[in-house]
């Protein structure tokens, strides 16, 4: 299970026939309480899609009960139309769950994630997600393992992540593979606790997680326009935990969904960990890191199992982060390649084969370091991003 | 003829074996005045080759008597021994220019700019460059066509510009096919005149011809540890042109080399000219620009003939620039497929096949326009430049 391991949450995932390969494309995760507290970050892209627009507005209003999420189409850049369509999502699903019995809910109460397609979200995709709502809350499960592979899109392969804790438990599942960038959050994910903890805790827990998860994975530089990462939490467990040992387990399930996106990345052929030291900040490491993440030819040259440590000097040397470029070391899967402002070890020492790749920058500036996960540049990312809408 | 063209220039190229091909690698530039006005930018990276760290040393002297330029190895990150090879180039062109008799001239008058890999620059290089100075000198000619070809790394074909004013002209020559992203400058060009202007003049000049040329081509994001722009005035003509005529006209034959580079950019298959208008200022609308030119989802869509404006909004968004995400038109080829949020016209009337496209993006948030150049993400970029090293 995922969504539905910890206690109070019940999931679903059915083909409505968004997908023109006939995939579950329709997911929903309901919080049965008994407390319904919740923490959500959105793409800092300000270019947002019509479910970050009404996302926004029912997080700001705290107490959301579900979140409906679609693959197959973006519903971004769609207009009042889409937005309309975002909304008559929601206010279907809260009709389905006040079909259920029990207390009134409100489409208020409802968050919605959509991926595929910016542009895409026409009157047949509204009909297909409107219309078949009733029959995705009749599908839903305690036990329910079908959520996660209704949102994947180029994903091949379904992203969860559990943890076990003192009485409570997280399960949570994830859709990304291309367009990996972040600024507070990237690709779509949601995370259930039976722990007790409010709205605060939760928020805090969540952006420390984030913090050193998601926006540290930056596969391609591509930052979306749907990204959201929702947790979502019941108290079922009726145990408040520790907020440190929260926050510790959040973050430890996100750093497992980033690897796991890193993984699955598209096209990739090396998941590329770039880990800084020395830095005089953690802004500086991260700063350092995304530079060489983010340079084209770089990645091209790992694709070609190629060291090139010139590449990654060339790259952090565009930053502002404080060092000296002609003392730092570059190492290369646990060889030294360049020190001091010169060559070092031959780089035949060095072996890219494995698909693992790790890639060491001491900057000699201070005592800070991060790790930002990445990907190379390859035949088939060019291929698969370039028939991606054809 | 290229930088020939203005009276009062030699120029020579010859092969000296650091390209393994045999082909031309090494050419010099002597202005022989009678006057020696000059002006250089240089890269803004902060990883700076051995060349760029003599060359501003020059620069800042002024009178700049001659400048000498290496293909088939860059001399960065090559430590002590690199600058010391630097140095005895100079050294070794000054004797050779004090030789031919006449006032003797200084090694802190001679620029240097080299190419190539980073890491490249032993004892062998060295020696094949300082021993073959002498050869170099005896080559120089008033007529020499063989400098453009002596500057090419992976360029397919010699870049030159030439433009005839009232009494007096300029004369240019480029190398420069990928690593095109300029801070100040990019790629190695040397620009020649005869017209009668002093440093101050040039300089000027230089730097408001480079921010709307090379400053403005973005082939791949990835900003370079050589890159250097020479302008050296000989006043062979005796006429000093009227100041903003002569930048205009530098101006030109600078996006003419730009033009030119961006057409023979590694790999590429489409030159992409993304023109942004509308915006609250120039700074606005090169950040917009650029944002579009580095994101590789929109790259690789360009590549498979698809008119992704999904992936245009995606990437302004994560600007600072002044507009609204929602009010903006996005046009490919002339055909507006992106009005007010929304899609416009069908994206099966517009046609990417030819090598040149056009992007037109509307911000509706003021009067300045900017266009940035840049090229697809082709598997042919992907090859080169995982198998340039090797």
């Amino acid at each position: 299970m995922t969504v539905t391991t910890p206690a109070g949450f019940r999931s679903a995932g059915i083909a409505v026939g968004l997908k023109s390969t006939g995939k579950p494309d329709l997911a929903l995760v309901v919080n049965d309480g008994p407390e319904r507290a919740s923490a959500v970050v959105f793409t800092s892209n300000r270019a947002q899609a019509n479910p970050i627009l009404w996302s926004r507005k029912v997080a700001a209003e705290g107490a959301a009960r579900a979140v409906v999420l679609n693959s197959g189409g973006a519903n971004c850049f769609t207009g009042d139309f889409g937005y309309e369509t975002t909304r008559l999502t929601a206010e279907a699903v809260a009709s389905a769950l006040t079909a259920e019995g029990g207390d009134t809910v409100d489409a208020e109460a409802v968050l919605v994630c959509s991926t595929g397609l910016i542009g895409a979200g026409d009157q047949a995709f509204r009909d297909k997600i409107v219309n078949n709502v009733p029959a995705l809350a009749a599908a839903l499960a305690a036990d329910d393992t079908t959520a996660p592979a209704a949102i994947l899109t180029t994903d091949s392969v379904e992203k969860t992540a559990v943890h076990e804790g003192a009485g409570w438990t997280i399960g949570a599942m994830a859709k990304g593979a291309g367009m990996l960038a972040p600024g507070l959050a990237t690709m779509l994910v949601v995370i259930t606790t039976d722990a007790l903890l409010d709205d605060e805790a939760l928020d805090r827990a969540l952006r420390r997680a984030t913090d050193v998860s998601f926006d540290r994975l930056d596969s391609d530089g591509c930052m979306s326009t749907n990204d959201q990462v929702t947790l979502l939490a019941s108290g079922a467990s009726g145990v408040t935990p520790d907020e440190n040992e929260f926050a510790v387990a959040l973050a430890g399930v996100c750093e497992d969904l980033s690897a796991q996106l890193q993984a699955d990345a598209e096209g990739a052929s090396h998941d590329i960990d770039i880990e800084v030291r020395g830095a005089a900040s953690v802004e500086d490491a991260v700063e350092v890191g995304r530079s060489v993440a983010r340079n084209n030819l770089f990645k091209a040259a790992i694709f070609g199992n190629d060291p090139n440590w010139g590449r990654v000097l060339a790259a952090i040397g565009t930053t502002d982060a404080a060092f000296d470029p002609y003392q730092v070391d570059v190492s290369f899967n646990g060889v030294r390649l360049c020190h001091a402002g010169g060559p070092d070890r031959p780089v035949t020492e060095c072996d890219l084969t494995p698909r693992r790749t790790r890639v060491e920058i001491e900057l000699f500036a201070g005592t800070h370091a991060a790790t930002i996960r990445t990907n190379d540049l390859t035949h088939d990312y060019v291929h698969e991003n370039s028939a991606y809408s054809s």
